[in-house]
Formats: C-alpha cells, sequence, structure tokens
C-alpha cells in the first residue's frame, strides 16, 4: 500500500488565473511581500502495489490517461 | 526569499466531489487498485521575507485572512 500524490501545475506561459487572483487578492490585503503565486492541484491516493516501481507505472499511467493535459500541465509523483 | 507551499485540504467528514470524482474515473478507467482519492489545492508562493519564523508567521496569516475557511479545510506550510 502506497501513499502518492500526483502534483498537477501548468507550464510556463500558460496563464494561471487562479494564481494570478489570489497574488492580487494577497496584495490587496497588504501582502506586498509575495512576488509570484502558482496554483497546483493535487490528488493524493492510496494504492495497491507490488513495489514502488509497479506503482510509479501504474499511477504515471494515470496522468496519461485521466490527471493531465500534456500540452499544458507538468506533474511531479511523490511518494508520502 | 522563499518558496512556500500552502497545502489546503479539506477536513474529514467533509465531502470531496473532486477527490470522489477523480476515484470514480479512476475505476472505470481499471485503475482497481485505487483505494482512495483525496483532493487538495496548493499555492506556491515566493514570499520575501528576514527569516523563516517571520515567512511562517505571513504564510499564517494569509491562510487565515484569505486562502483557507477553518470550518472545512486543513492546510499545511511547506518550505521548499
Amino acid at each position: 500500500m502506497f501513499t502518492v500524490e500526483v502534483k498537477v501545475g501548468l507550464k510556463k506561459g500558460v496563464s494561471d488565473p487562479e494564481g494570478a487572483n489570489t497574488h492580487k487578492s494577497l496584495e490587496l490585503l497588504g501582502f506586498k511581500e509575495v512576488s509570484s503565486v502558482r496554483f497546483l492541484k493535487v490528488y493524493r491516493m492510496t494504492i495497491d502495489a507490488p513495489d514502488r516501481d509497479s506503482a510509479m507505472e501504474r499511477v504515471e499511467e494515470m496522468c496519461r490517461k485521466l490527471l493531465t493535459n500534456p500540452v499544458i500541465h507538468t506533474h511531479e509523483i511523490v511518494f508520502l
């Protein structure tokens, strides 16, 4: 049993409205020290696999098939 | 300059439709080995602060004022 986090972010150059709006709101609230905000989605999942490598392979497949759009997204897989 | 990630998740017992829908879709695609999916939002920000402690304090304040709703959210602050 593995707990895995898939972090999905936007590629550089792809607009990130949620990050931009959060940045703007923080500034309006007086948090002038923030110089950038990027927004990411995380899917934290529990997965049954015989070993780490095969878990990794399956999670990569999930990314390809459902979780990410390779045109605009970058992703990162982290084992907890 | 610090890079900080604020991970915002839902408290146990609060329904997580994005996690539930992702879980269902993964099952339909044949990923039967996934036993749970939780969805989290991450704000990755660059913040200017004299030291780590004061950065932490400011980010906690951002969470209270904008990023989280303490009734339904849990949050975690990670320095990268």
